[in-house]
């Protein structure tokens, strides 16, 4: 988690001094070339491999550190870094580069009755500030995903990964410099305090976007102070629901794909609805299989007649586990599906298994979620999955993006109006 | 400009109880085909016109009050209603009726390497809150732009409106009964204090989308407060460039139109900058010109060495005059022209006139505005002149929207994945 307490450093002053810099950058990447904007993550994808060893000490640093205050073993894994990680760190801003230039694009065009000519086209939004969690590798994603797509980028990390980060933004800034772009286009925001974070929340007009990266209180801190525009990102409560017509054994394998492929993720699933017309087969199909992956169920009272079953409180239905546990319920039908995921869903992903086309469609047209899913796993949501290449988060707001969020995402666009003295 | 002070009723529970409402009508809003959503502003539409004594009945209360208590005659001619104007809004309801549904539309789909079907999809917001100014009109307007996207929206006008406002949405809602369409899809905030305002502005996770429509003061207001998401619309300090490669009287001909055709709107020129090549044979064409069409020249030393000019000061430079007055520079070139409108402009529209295409094409990459003008008038940034049909304001953020608002723009998209079994 992001660090938004404690009082160490980084003024508004200071904040604001480092945004305007950014801006400064920004103006000139908005014309940079995409073949510019390639040389220079290329360059920096070899600073951070030439500079791997200072990257790795100051790493060293944070990991000794963590340890040393009882961090738990999992986010210290998440914070250490190797040769590996850093060789993906930098294949990860070659693959940016490979990617298209999202800059430019005509996004529609007419020439209008009077003879004036209308385009519009895609633009950086010019400074862009991500706020984001432990792990280092986000620190070159973010930066090489917002330097394609012509944004300057302030990043704001967890001060956990402190020591990390100021490393691997040195050698991409040293990139910069050797493809001759503005180093100013990576910062990272001074201090690591509340203040800080406020300044960079309340620096409308220096700040285009911020994209909060990390659990739900972060996001709801963010949303709450920033007077900045916010694209919202990644808690997910995300649902499985089993129709009267499904396939009971795609059924079982999707819903365990869902919930256990991977837990510490948004597109994990975190609930389980049944109907009841295939309840009596299906729970004593889902309940051992679950188990067996090591799956802690909390069902309501159908679910809980079962060996090993917690009963569900009310907070289980709203809860994001990220973890092995997973609420169930039997449904009566599949309106009251819909109303469960209408009252408890976080609009992220929620999929139905059904072999009916009646159902799905319904399910389709009705589940206001930034993907909904037929007979496949939640785990699809993804930008890599989605053929986007790089992602920077998934949206779950309904303003400007929504679902994963590619470059064309992290752009917005401006008309060219073009006539020859027209007048009204 | 909207009421954003007084105590005059409207708690938080009573806005969150309409908002309740609203969200409830646009779960079936967002399934209404577009037949139904097209057949409710037909009937929307009679029922202006059958209810129209009562609508001008409850108008000449509002302006009676605003005359008595020494509204200016301007403000007290935009409040005022008679059978033209209600007829112009039943009008106007057609007319979206016979736009495409964006609702539905796909945006992009393809079927991914392991054979997943995946489809971007148009989708309602779902509840929008519209804060506007004293024209009654926009009530209309506005209602029924968001019923054919699919939103319910809630609406808060200003308080020297309230009795023709209730009186158009009693007519608008009998019309969505009328064609069976939840009248809850179209509801006034209750009361019109800050509180009322307040609460909605705090609706998160009941209300989608806040757009504020009025003045610099109203729009810096919302934005600060709100946690709803907001879309801001309309301040505009557009400049007219005229640059050393200019067609002088081309260039009179588009300063004149865009300063003067209309003066009360965002799209109006506030601000001139000629280039000091032309400056000479240019400023003894335009000021005389400008002063002769009633306008005051608020200029640098240059311009204010002729007659009838006022000195500017630093606030002319950033000033959104809406009326008859103008700011004036020379500037020592294109880079000087730039530099201004990088510091000065509102980011809504600055148009250059110039035969020079290396002038044109660099004002249009480096020009950050939501709309960018060449050889025409600034007043063409207008959904109606861009073709839009309708028009719910025009966006001055980069977040989702700029420029000018249509129907596609008052909506969000989802992702409807479809597999057959597929796990990752």
């Amino acid at each position: 988690m992001p660090d938004l307490t404690g009082d160490s450093g980084g003024t508004s002053d200071e904040v604001r001094a480092v945004a305007a810099r950014a801006r400064e950058a920004a103006t000139n990447l908005a014309v940079a070339t995409r073949a510019a904007k390639d040389a220079a993550l290329a360059a920096m994808a070899d600073r951070l491999l030439t500079d791997g060893p200072q990257i790795l000490a100051a790493n060293a640093e944070d990991v000794s550190s963590a340890e040393g205050s009882g961090t738990g073993a999992h986010l210290v894994d998440r914070l250490r870094l190797d040769q590996e990680r850093l060789a993906g760190m930098a294949q990860g801003l070659r693959d940016v580069a490979g990617l298209p230039d999202p800059v430019g694009e005509v996004v529609r065009g007419a020439t209008l009755a009077n003879g004036l000519e209308l385009r519009q086209v895609r633009v950086p939004f010019g400074v862009v500030g991500i706020i984001y969690e432990a792990r280092p590798n986000v620190t070159a994603d973010a930066a090489g995903i917002c330097l394609k797509s012509g944004n300057a980028v302030l990043l704001r990390g967890s001060s956990s990964a402190a020591a990390s980060n100021a490393a691997i933004v040195d050698a991409l800034r040293r990139g910069l410099a050797d493809a001759g772009l503005p180093e100013d286009a990576v910062q990272l925001v001074p201090g690591r305090g509340h203040e800080a974070a406020k300044a960079l929340m309340r620096a409308r007009g220096l700040v285009d976007v911020l994209v909060p990266r990390g659990g739900a209180g972060l996001i709801r801190s963010v949303v709450e102070e920033s007077t900045v525009p916010v694209i919202e990102t990644g808690v997910g409560n995300c649902h499985v629901y089993v129709d009267a017509a499904a396939d009971l054994d795609m059924a079982l394998r999707i819903v365990l794909n869902a919930k256990t492929q991977r837990t510490s993720v948004c597109n994990a699933a975190e609930s389980l609805l049944v109907h009841e017309a295939v309840a009596g087969e299906f729970l004593p199909m889902v309940v051992p299989a679950l188990q067996e992956a090591g799956v802690l169920v909390h069902g309501d009272e159908r679910f809980a007649a079962l060996a090993g079953v917690q009963p569900a409180t009310d907070d289980d239905w709203a809860a994001e586990y990220l973890a092995l546990e997973m609420s169930a319920a039997v449904v009566p039908s599949l309106e009251a599906a819909l109303d469960h995921i209408r009252r408890y869903s976080s609009h992220h992903t929620d999929a139905i298994v059904t072999g009916s086309q009646a159902a799905a469609r319904r399910f389709v047209a009705e589940v206001d979620s930034a993907a909904v899913v037929v007979n496949a796993s939640t785990r699809f949501t993804d930008g890599g999955e989605f053929g986007f290449g790089a992602e920077i988060g998934i949206s779950t707001q309904k303003l400007h993006a929504r679902g994963p969020m590619g470059l064309p995402e992290m752009t917005s666009t401006k008309y060219v109006v073009t006539g020859d003295g027209h007048i009204r």
